[in-house]
C-alpha cells in the first residue's frame, strides 16, 4: 500500500482527493494537514466522507509527511515550493496541485504569481503532469506539477492539431467556461451564490494566470511559440469546464475525426465523441475523463473543438491520482473507474 | 454472476441503475429494454456510460427477460404488473422501482393510480423493499416493491419514534422537498429549467400518490393507523430529498439522540449525525445513504427530524440494488460503496 | 420630493432599495453611505444601476444624513441603534431594515443579538412595520422597525387564523425556506455557490434570531403567548421565501378560503390565490407582494398555509418603501407597481 | 392609447410582452390569443400578472385582431407569415417576434426553416427591427421583423468594428451562450431542469438558424459578405445571453474604447462599460439594455468584445416594444425604464 499524505485538505481539490484516495485499492491515507482546522475530523467538515475517512486534520509537520510515500499539495500557490525540497530529500514523491512547479521560468512565475520562487532549481526537474503528453517522464518523476484545470481542457483539445502542424498556431482562440468550484473554497463575495447564480460573465480577459502555462505547453508541443487568445468565463454551476477552441486549418481536407480518434485511441481518459456530437459537462461530472468533439462548421477552414472535463477530477484531483499511479508504476486507471453522475 | 435485465431504461432511475450495476462486482448486465428507443446504444443516450456500458436498448421481450436472474422495472406505473407474473413463473426475481406493488390494497391502488390492478393476487406476496424494516423478508423475496423516494425519507426519519410509540402519531407532519429528477425524464412544461429554476413551490398538497404508501407502512410499524399531513415541494435542483418531520413527544425526557443512534447502529446505509447537526442533500449525492439528525428545539415537546437521501439512489436505484443484494444473499453493501460527490 | 438617505448601501437590501427608490416618483436619492467603499460610484458596484443612479458612496456622516427627510438603515444589526437618536432629534424619519428596533424587550434583544441595546428607550416608540397589522400606527411613526423576511411571510400566513382564534396556537409549525440572498452580501464560505448550489438543508433549528420577533408579533395578534416551532431552510437559489405553515383547527367547518380572501380584500400587497393553488416564489420575484394559498388536505383538521414573498422586496426593501409611503402620507403603492419577473 | 394585440401569448416572449405592455403608459392591451388555452385567464397561467392583466386568452381571430393598432406575433415560426397580410391590409402594424420576416431571401428562409414562405412579397418591405441600425426605417415601418436574441447580441457587439472596416471580417468568431428561456416554453426533454441544470454544452455547431440572419445583417453593415463561425451554447440558467466575439484588427492602434463609446453615445439601450470591465448577464436581467465591453488582451491584434442582453427583453419582447415606440412615433424609451434585477 502506498502511504499518502495531503497538505491543505480543506479546499475542494482536497476533499476530491480524499474521495478518490479513500476508494483507491493501493493507497492508505496516512495524514492530512490544515493549519487552521487541526484537530477537526475531516468528515465533520465534509460529511460525504462520513464512514469512509476517519482521519483528523493535523498541523502540517514535515517529519510526519516525510514518512509518506507520496505527498499531495492541495494548497494555495506558494506553499508547496517551500516544503517540497525537504520532502524530496527524504525520498517522498511530491505531487503539487497548485501552480508552484508548472512554469519552467522563475521570472515568469514571479510575474504572474507575485512572489519570488522559493526553489527555482527544482523547476527543470518537475514533470508537467499531463499524462497524454508526458507519460514516459511521469513514470520516473519525483516531483509532479499537476496541470491547471483550464490548461488541461485546452491542451487536450488542441493537441492533435498542434502536434501535426495542421493549424495557423499564431492565432488560436480558447473560449473557456468553468464552474464555480474552480475558484476554490475561500470566503469571497465574488463567488457567493447570490453573485454568480443565474448569471454568466467573462473575467480576467486582460490576462489569467493559466495563460503562460498553456502557452508554455502548447509551444512545447508545436515546437515553437504559439499565439493564443484565452478568455475564461464563470458558469452558474459548481463542477465542469467546457473549452470551445477555434483555429484556422492550413488544409481543409484533413479528416479531423480520424485524427482525434487515432491520437486518443490508447488514452484511457480521453474520449473522442462521434462526429457531430456536443459533449456536456455533466457527462464527466465526478469522472476522470475528458470528452472531446471536433467540428468544421459550414465547410469553412475554421476548426471548432469542444472539450469537457470535471475541473476537480481530470482538472485536478483525478489527474493527480492518475499521475501518482504512473509515478508508482500502478495501473494508470487504478482508483479512477468511477462513472460520471448524470443527471 | 447475476444476470440482470432492466425494463424501461431511458429514465433517470434507469440510467442510475445502469451506473450502479455496471460497477457491481457480482452482476452482469444482460438486457435493457425500451420500446421507443430500441436499437440505440445506451451510451448514446447517456454519454456518462461511454466506456462502461456497451448494451443497446432492445424491444421488451419476455423470452429474453426470462433468461435473466433478476429483472428491474424502471418503467412508468402500470407496466411491471403486466409483465411480472410471467417472469416470476419463469423463476426470475422481480424488483419494481415503480408503484405497482407498493400498496397492499388493490382498491386503494386503483383510486390513486387510476387503473385497475393487473395482478392483485401478487400484492400480498410482494415485499416492500425497505431493508431497514423488512430485511428478513427480503432475503427470501421473489417480488420486491421498491419504495418511493419520499416514503423512504419519511419512514427512515419517523421509524425510531413510531416503533417505540414515543409520539402522538395521529398528527404527524412531513414537509418534504425534492429535486426535479424525482419528476422523471418526461417531456413536460412543468419541469423545464425555465419553469422550476430559481423558484420553489409546494405541489399536490390536496393529495400525493406517495401518501397512501407512507400511511400503510407507518401504520405497519406503529401497529395502528396514523395521521399524517404530507406536503411535497419542488426544489430548483436535480438530485436530493430533504424531509423535515414534526411530531409531538409524549415524554420530553427521552434521549432522542441515543434512540436514533441505537436504532440505526447496525444499518449500513443510515447515518445518524451528531446532535445539533443539519444534513445537506449534497452529502448524499450519488450515494446510497440516508443521513438523519434529530432536534428538539427550544426545549419544547416537538421533535424535528431532518432526513436526506439522493432520490435516485437510496430513493430508487441504490435501494433496488440493496434489495437485489439481499434477495440473492450477497453482501448488502456490494456495489454500493460509492462516496457522495461534494461539492 | 422626499429626500432620502441610505446608510449601508452595499448589501443586497441596499441595492434593492436603490432600485426601488430610483424609480419612485416622489423620492430623490440624496445620499448613500458605506464606510468601506466611500468614493466609489454606486453603479460601479451594482452595474444594473448604470444610467439610473449617479450617486457615489460617502462616509456615514450624521450632519449630511440629518438633511434628509428619511433615512433607511440597510446595515448589519447594531448600527441603526447608534445613529437613530440623533437623526430623530433632527426631525428625520428613520426606517431600520435590520433588527435593532424589532423586539420590544431589550433584555431579549441582547440575548439574541449578543450586545446591549444602545437606545432601549426608543423600543416602545418604534412601530413594527407590517402594514397589514400596524397601518394606523405607521401613518404617524417617526421610527419604523422593518420586519425580518421570515417573520413577514410567517405572519401574513398565520394572521387570519390567529386574529380569529381558529387554531390551537400553542403548537404552530412554520417550515420556511429562503433563497441565499437572505444571508446577505458577506464574504463567507457557507454561502458560496459551491456550498449551497444544487443542495438543500435546514439550519439553525435549535434557534434562529427571527423566532423571538415572530413570537412577539403573533402573541400581539393572538392576545396571548403562542407556541411555534420554526425551522428555516436554505434554498439553492437567490431570491424568494416560501413559508409552509401548519396548525390544528379548532373547528373544521370554517370556510378558510373566504376567511383569507376577506381578511386581505383591501390589502394592496397580499394576494390570496384561488382554492387549490400553490404559489411559487418566482411569481413574486422582484415584486412587493405576498401570495398566499390555504389548504386543508385530506379533510383533516390540519390547515396548511403556503405563503411566498421575495425576501428582498416584501421581505425587506419593498416593505421599507411601503412603510415610507405610509409615514409620509403618500399612496401606499407609490413606486411599488413593478410586476414580478417570470420566468 | 395604442390598442395592442398579441398572437400566441403562452410562451416566454408572450408573458414578457405582457409584463412590459401592461406597464406601458401609452398602450392598452386589447386581445391575446392562444389556440390551445382559449378561455383561460392569462394570470392563471402566469401568476406574476395577477392584479395587472385581466385578459383571457381567446381563439386567434383576424377580425378582432384587425381592430388593434398593432399586433405582436409571439408565435412559433411560420404563423405570422400566414396572418400578416390580412392585418396589414386592414391597416394594422405588425411586429413579428419569430423569424418569418427576418431573411430577405425566401429560398434561404425555406432552407433553414423547412417550409415555403407564405408571403415572400412582403420580405423586402419588412424592416429588420434593430433600432441601432434601422431607426429611420422603423419610424415608417408597417411590418417589423424583430431580431433573434443571438443576432441582437452579436450585431451590437460587432457593429462599430464592421461599420468602420477595422477587422478582417472574413473570419469572425462569435462564441455565444444563452439561458434556457431562449429555447421557449415547449414540452421537451432536452430543456428539462434535470437535463440542463448544473451542466453546460455547445449545440448546433454545424449550423444554427440564427446564422443566416446574422450573416445577412453583418453583410449589410460591412457592405460585403462576411465570414463568421457562430457557436451557440446552453447555460444552466434562465435569462441572459453573453456573446464573446473575436476578430483580428487590421490596425492595433485604433482606440477601441473611444470607438465604442462614440458609436453608442446616443443609444438609449446600449451601454458601453468602462475599459477593462466584464459585463455579467444579471446586470441586464429584466431590462431592455445591451451592455458591451471591448478588450484587446496581451496587446495582440485580436479584439475581444463582450456583449450581454436579456434574451427575453432586448433579445425579444423589450426590443419589440422599442420598435413599437418607433413605429408609432412615441418616445423610444416609453415603458422600457425598468431597472435590471440584481441579485
Amino acid at each position: 500500500m502506498i502511504k499518502a499524505g495531503i497538505v491543505g485538505g480543506t479546499g475542494y481539490t482536497g476533499v476530491e482527493l480524499l474521495r478518490l484516495l479513500a476508494a483507491h485499492p493501493d493507497v492508505s491515507l496516512a495524514v492530512i494537514t490544515s493549519r487552521g482546522d487541526a484537530g477537526i475530523a475531516v468528515a465533520t467538515m465534509f460529511p460525504n466522507l462520513r464512514g469512509h475517512v476517519s482521519l483528523r486534520f493535523t498541523e502540517p509537520d514535515t517529519q510526519t509527511l516525510a514518512d509518506c510515500d507520496v505527498v499531495f499539495f492541495a494548497t494555495p500557490n506558494g506553499t508547496a515550493m517551500k516544503m517540497a525540497p525537504a520532502l524530496l530529500a527524504a525520498g517522498v514523491k511530491v505531487i503539487d496541485l497548485a501552480a508552484d512547479f508548472r512554469l519552467k521560468d522563475p521570472v515568469q512565475w514571479q510575474q504572474w504569481y507575485g512572489m519570488p520562487h522559493a526553489c527555482p532549481e527544482l523547476l527543470s526537474e518537475a514533470v508537467y503532469g499531463l499524462p497524454e503528453v508526458n507519460r514516459a517522464l511521469l513514470h520516473k518523476a519525483r516531483l509532479v506539477a499537476n496541470p491547471g484545470c483550464y490548461p488541461t481542457a485546452v491542451q487536450l483539445g488542441f493537441l492533435p492539431l498542434l502536434e501535426n502542424g495542421l493549424v495557423a498556431d499564431d492565432r488560436l482562440v480558447a473560449d473557456v467556461k468553468s464552474g464555480a468550484s474552480g475558484a476554490g473554497r475561500k470566503a469571497e463575495v465574488a463567488t457567493l451564490m447570490s453573485e454568480i447564480g443565474e448569471s454568466f460573465k467573462a473575467y480576467a480577459v486582460p490576462g489569467h494566470r493559466h495563460l503562460p502555462e498553456i502557452l508554455q505547453e502548447l509551444a512545447a508541443v508545436a515546437g515553437h511559440a504559439v499565439g493564443l487568445t484565452f478568455v475564461p468565463h464563470l458558469l452558474p454551476m459548481i463542477r465542469g469546464i467546457h473549452a470551445t477552441l477555434y483555429a484556422t486549418l492550413k488544409d481543409k481536407s484533413t479528416d479531423l475525426q480520424a485524427l482525434y480518434e487515432q491520437r486518443y485511441a490508447d488514452e484511457p481518459f480521453v474520449d473522442v465523441l462521434p462526429a457531430g456530437a456536443h459533449p456536456d459537462t455533466r457527462s464527466v461530472r465526478g469522472a476522470n475523463v475528458c470528452r472531446v468533439a471536433v467540428h468544421r462548421p459550414q465547410d469553412s477552414d475554421t476548426v471548432v473543438v469542444l472539450a469537457v472535463i470535471d475541473n476537480l477530477v481530470k482538472g485536478a484531483a483525478g489527474q493527480a491520482v492518475q499521475n501518482m499511479n504512473l509515478v508508482f508504476g500502478l495501473d494508470e486507471r487504478a482508483g479512477l473507474g468511477g462513472i460520471a453522475l448524470l443527471p
